[in-house]
């Protein structure tokens, strides 16, 4: 019998898609590629698949139980560890794509963190009144203080780049309060928090979705930051209790803030947080898959895990479903 | 006789007045403090001073014949340069305070920079609608080449950031065609420009406003650019042809474009320029005084050079007059 690997993805270019192909056949696979509109035609052939690569709930649920490995091309993987039936094979593997997204996640924290000490969002607003005022205090990235609370590839790699251009101290926060990261001046784990955040000058939130996150940021973590600092959520919009947020912006509690996550996404049309004060909002712009970077880096990734797997090798990527990432 | 300083400056703190005190009494100095709106009381102190600190042409213009030395907190001079009279003594010393402004407006630059690369024109545009919208294609700063026209401290602050976030090649063009900091991989003079506008990437202009400056980006040359390129201006309005700018990015001849300095300014309410397309305009907030670093390093450099007078040595930073920086 054929080993068959399905792979239902949007971005990938020819040289992908011969990258896949020439790694799936050294290693003994058919492999067989799906735009996301063949979603149909994607789950009928994954019926004989035995890996599939894509970053969709629903095609994950029309799998097979005999699917061994799904490798979802994103970071967050918090659909799929729900513990709510997804998997027909209870001991089908997890991979993600966490690594892929630290480059082009971090220039956009970096892009957020400056518009946000050099008051873009009121300069902006006198920009679109045609006035003319420039006497805003900006702040500097150089000796600012950072927290940065989820210490995964997308924190850290966001810390060493300020950390080179001038940063002052980095703090980070973890579940476990380890990293083997030179960048941190501090590590914590999470139960440290209310120590944290009421000296915290900017919070940088890059957090997987797991029981432990969710709603982590609750009204009274937020009361406890200073009005002068920034809270910045690339992470999940659930970590975040999002309406004492917009209540704290609106009242100038904080600096100000930038999210590119919320809930729900689509955020709707009447929602409070599109006219909250001083709110940089993305539409969950900042991992995007357009940038060449990110696209090449997450199919070598399954390309190095597929190797493994075909070797029997410890998969490199793997997720611990219970722990969520 | 003795010997006055007059100060006439908005952004000094009592630790600023005490150190410019304490350098004018150790090198044998009395010195006034004038805050702006008080010109008129400065002016008349100034009849009686040998060096002005401020950064006002009315002022100077006020100043007698034996004024020596006129410090300017600003770095661009070119109001002072202009051989039409406005010093009375024409042996009078001009210095300038380039080197306080490289930390700020470089931090300005790569906010802009990666605004361009990563679409945020477009984004905010979609965000004030309250839309959900998100794979237009973003750029990386990794890998992105740069094109530094105006390699002063300004330029090469911004070319070094970038080179450590990752930058490809990243050439300087300059008068001289020389610059000592190993940022550059390659030095072209002015008269290169035709050769290097049609390959570059993301072009950032940085410089003084000088008779060789003035309308230096023609409306040829802004044609010479690819339409994925990028134009970001700190240094001087004056140096674009600015309604064919207009026209280039209306008609997307360009990437898009950041300006924080435009002419006139203030810009009238109803030029052109406000609603260009994938235009970020600021009113001119790079190097405003409202940062901490920027008003002590613009301190020290006058009090550095206030040393230097009193002991007869050369100014270090002494502009040529004829030159214009």
């Amino acid at each position: 019998m054929s080993r068959n690997i399905c792979v239902c993805q949007e971005f990938l270019s020819d040289a992908h898609k011969r990258q896949i192909e020439d790694t799936a056949k050294a290693a003994g696979f058919s492999v067989r590629f799906f735009a996301l509109e063949q979603q149909a035609q994607a789950a009928e052939y994954l019926q004989s698949c035995e890996i599939l690569y894509a970053h969709s709930p629903e095609l994950l649920r029309a799998a097979p139980a005999s699917l061994q490995w799904y490798c979802c091309s994103f970071a967050g993987v918090d659909p799929y560890c729900k513990n709510d039936g997804i998997f027909k094979n209870p001991a089908c593997l997890l991979t993600n794509s966490s690594g892929a997204y630290g480059v082009t996640i971090s220039e956009h924290l970096l892009m957020v963190t400056i518009m946000l000490l050099r008051r873009m969002p009121e300069y902006e607003a006198i920009v679109q009144n045609h006035g003319w005022s420039n006497q805003l205090a900006v702040r500097s990235i150089i000796g600012s203080e950072f927290t940065i609370l989820g210490t995964g590839n997308i924190g850290t790699t966001f810390a060493q780049k300020a950390k080179l251009l001038g940063a002052g101290k980095i703090i980070g926060v973890s579940r476990s309060g380890k990293s083997r990261d030179a960048v941190y001046d501090e590590m914590y784990s999470f139960d440290h928090l209310d120590e944290i955040l009421p000296k915290t000058q900017i919070l940088v939130m890059a957090l997987p979705g797991t029981p432990e996150t969710i709603g982590i940021m609750t009204k009274a973590r937020i009361g406890m930051l200073s009005p002068a600092s920034l809270l910045i959520n690339v992470g999940r919009g659930t970590a975040i209790d999002q309406s004492a947020l917009v209540d704290a912006l609106n009242a100038g509690q904080l600096g100000g803030a930038a999210l590119d996550v919320m809930t729900p996404e689509p955020l709707p049309k009447d929602d409070p947080l599109w006219s909250a004060r001083n709110l940089i909002l993305t539409p969950h712009v900042s991992g995007n898959m357009t940038l060449g970077y990110t696209c090449d880096k997450t199919v070598s990734m399954f390309c190095e895990d597929l190797e493994n797997y075909a070797a029997g090798r410890p998969l490199k990527h793997l997720v611990d479903r219970a722990r969520g990432y």
